[in-house]
């Protein structure tokens, strides 16, 4: 039989899924509008933004629950420590998908984003939430890894972005502001990578109990 | 007679003291060294960066310990919550505080950091810094509100910094790399301040038991 501790523990983990997917969410609808896609809504963005939000405080009050109600036995304290830590990255990557939002206007329809390669650091950080999302779904410790190895990549990319904008304000091929505006974005974007990697290394503790940081 | 579990409170409560003092030393240290000043080296911000993640942990491990040793009331548990969200903004203070001294070659000995903003952002951020940790130590409401109200003059400060950017690449007045680098640094400041008022508005919480994300 299932105890309330038990109970209350798995809706902990519904919870946390339903609050990764609405990141995968936000960051899918905050680059599909900035790449330029028509019918999409910055508007979407924030308003899946405040749900985020929302999702934490309700994550947080379970998880506070959890520990007010009973002495947890260490393995189970490990997990809901990691959620507490796991939401707090969420919440970021919420935030950051409403920053990139915030500079849709000023570059949807500027020729300068395809001239540097923004598009690739929309795609490789939207991977890394999705496979983080679905390491942590899946107890899946590989995918987890996977994640934490493609930081990498994200890190080059944004060093790339950099340099391909230096070469067009030198050039003289792109108005300033623009160039200022695609370096923050690229910056959003390499954070929420950042944050995956986060995601990915909490997974990777829950499971086996050793967190990065620690070894 | 003091109980096992206020000793440890107490412990949590120096230790959080001394890894707001790590953070004010961090942020220190990096924008002397960024304005130039010779005897600074971007090796001890590091340094300190290193000393900020392991008092992590360590403050980490300590609430672990008091939430497995008892079943804390309610007004212990907030406290015990808010220092576990106060040392990730803590923590993130000091990568900040590493990403603006990884800035330092490229910028401390340019002309152009005269030109913007950039002194500006650094005293007012050091200075979020500084009050929002004293807010804790000294259990003051009215400071740490202060901290809140000033996050508005740092994120003016960011867009002065931006515009004035845009002006000097317009009038070929800075180099184009030198622009971007100080365009990341000005961000970073902006994100430092966004941690001082996280950090006052968990302040708030453990003194009034409201936050500010559930008004």
């Amino acid at each position: 039989m299932k105890t309330k501790f038990d109970e209350q523990l798995e809706e902990m983990h519904v919870e946390l899924i339903k609050m990764g997917s609405l990141c995968e969410q936000a960051i899918t609808l905050s680059s599909r509008a900035l790449l330029g896609d028509e019918k999409s809504q910055v508007e979407q963005v924030y308003s899946v933004d405040g749900e985020i939000d929302q999702q934490e405080r309700e994550i947080e009050n379970i998880c506070m629950r959890l520990l007010l109600l009973q002495r947890p036995f260490a393995s189970d304290l490990r997990k809901i420590s990691a959620a507490l830590k796991m939401i707090s990255d969420m919440e970021r990557i919420g935030d950051q998908a409403s920053d990139i939002a915030d500079m849709v206007p000023y570059i949807r329809f500027s020729e300068a984003k395809s001239k540097v390669h923004i598009e690739a650091m929309a795609k490789a950080t939207v991977k890394m939430v999705t496979d983080s999302v679905d390491a942590f779904v899946q107890d899946d410790l590989n995918l987890a890894q996977r994640v934490i190895d493609s930081d990498d990549e994200v890190d080059d990319l944004f060093n790339r972005v950099k340099n391909e904008l230096i070469d067009l304000i030198y050039a003289k091929d792109i108005d300033a502001k623009v160039a200022l505006d695609l370096l923050m974005t690229a910056k959003y974007y390499e954070r929420i990578g950042d944050h995956a990697v986060n995601i990915a290394e909490w997974v990777v503790y829950s499971i086996t109990g050793v967190h990065k940081s620690n070894e």
